[in-house]
């Protein structure tokens, strides 16, 4: 079994979760808290970032973006229907930038500001932590709309986000969304198709792990794991 | 000739005009200011970031590492020797970490703050402009040492960045370095093996188009273009 350095408010750790989940293997999942800059995890990523995969061999892969081509590499290649990526390269552009689109722009537009000001840093304490900053969760709400409208018109005008198969991009948003849904600021109501859409995704078996996700001290929005919300 | 969206300053941008000069092939180059929110520009990519790369039937690739899959793709993987990828699984998952580093952690550390600062306030008038921040000059300068620290010692320790070919990696890194040293931002006394490397891509053919860049109001440093600096 593989392992995994995370922390299961990141996207982008619940993002590679999902796509070890979608081809049935399990991983052996350790909880890493960047901020602390832990000696031995910043020798196997000199960047201190999460996620970070132990491979075959105790390799060291680096990142949500680079894992999941790894893992498209050595597993997708041979699933058939069922490879997170497409075999045409418009097409895995196309799913690669909704990765990032969900993965960068979302997190830096909202769930990084989000999930630091309302649930690391009580976590962090000397290395970061203090009171929540309101201006920042203000801004990062006004954002959360743009978000789940473009989702809303993605999920209403294609089959699953990048289209006709289910994809990295479909993990990614969802990994994405998951965050922001535990922390109770999607208002479901208004995204009728994104809704429609993250209840065919939350009723996977590879979002189970996801939904029995809880943060000490910040239990998840009453309808998080909830596969009729 | 495809067409690129770009700017000149922008590392990520340049990542992608030293990949398609490595296959010896010519790029249509279009510059795009991103904080002037163009419509055309935000109907091919709503993300509204550079660069965007109008591919074969004007399919619209977006960001620098999509477009680096999407060009290994469609011609890196007919390169042999010259491709900018590695074959091997784990040799490309470190070639991919080396590109985030230097177009994701060292954009994010360094470069986007000094460029922002430097060169761009000065263009952007009433959409985002405004007075140099020497606050985060400073933070910014603090943190190029440590990049080309990392520099030198993947440059000391491997032939090229991420092993024993010419890979992406270093074209991202040579496109980080290239826009700080555009800017007189870098010391290479301190970083000889840094230096040497970094000599031997600016003799690269493919380096030519990035050597004779120039923004307005702001010259580069004046052994920008020398070969021997």
């Amino acid at each position: 079994m593989l392992t995994l350095f995370h922390h299961p408010l990141y996207a982008s750790c619940r993002f590679v979760r999902l796509a070890f989940g979608e081809y049935g293997e399990e991983l052996a999942l350790i909880e890493e808290h960047p901020w602390a800059k832990r000696r031995e995890f910043l020798a196997l990523n000199p960047a201190g970032t999460i996620p970070v995969l132990l491979a075959e061999g105790d390799h060291a892969i680096v990142g949500a973006t680079v894992i999941a081509e790894y893992v498209d590499e050595t597993r997708g290649a041979f699933q058939r229907n069922r490879r997170l990526m497409a075999e045409d390269s418009l097409a895995r552009a196309e799913i690669r930038r909704l990765v990032d689109w969900y993965l960068v722009k979302t997190e830096g537009d909202v769930t990084r500001h989000l999930v630091r000001e309302r649930a690391l840093k009580s976590q962090m304490g000397g290395e970061g932590g203090g009171a929540p900053n309101s201006a920042a969760i203000r801004a990062a709400r006004a954002n959360v709309r743009q978000h789940l409208k473009y989702t809303n018109w993605l999920a209403a005008t294609r089959d699953w986000l990048a289209g006709p198969r289910l994809s990295y991009a479909d993990a990614a948003a969802a990994a994405a969304l998951s965050v922001l849904d535990y922390l109770g600021e999607i208002d479901w109501a208004q995204y009728p198709a994104a809704r429609d859409w993250y209840s065919r995704m939350k009723s996977r078996p590879s979002f189970r792990t996801l939904l029995a996700d809880r943060v000490r001290g910040l239990p998840p929005a009453s309808h998080y794991a909830d596969l009729d919300f």
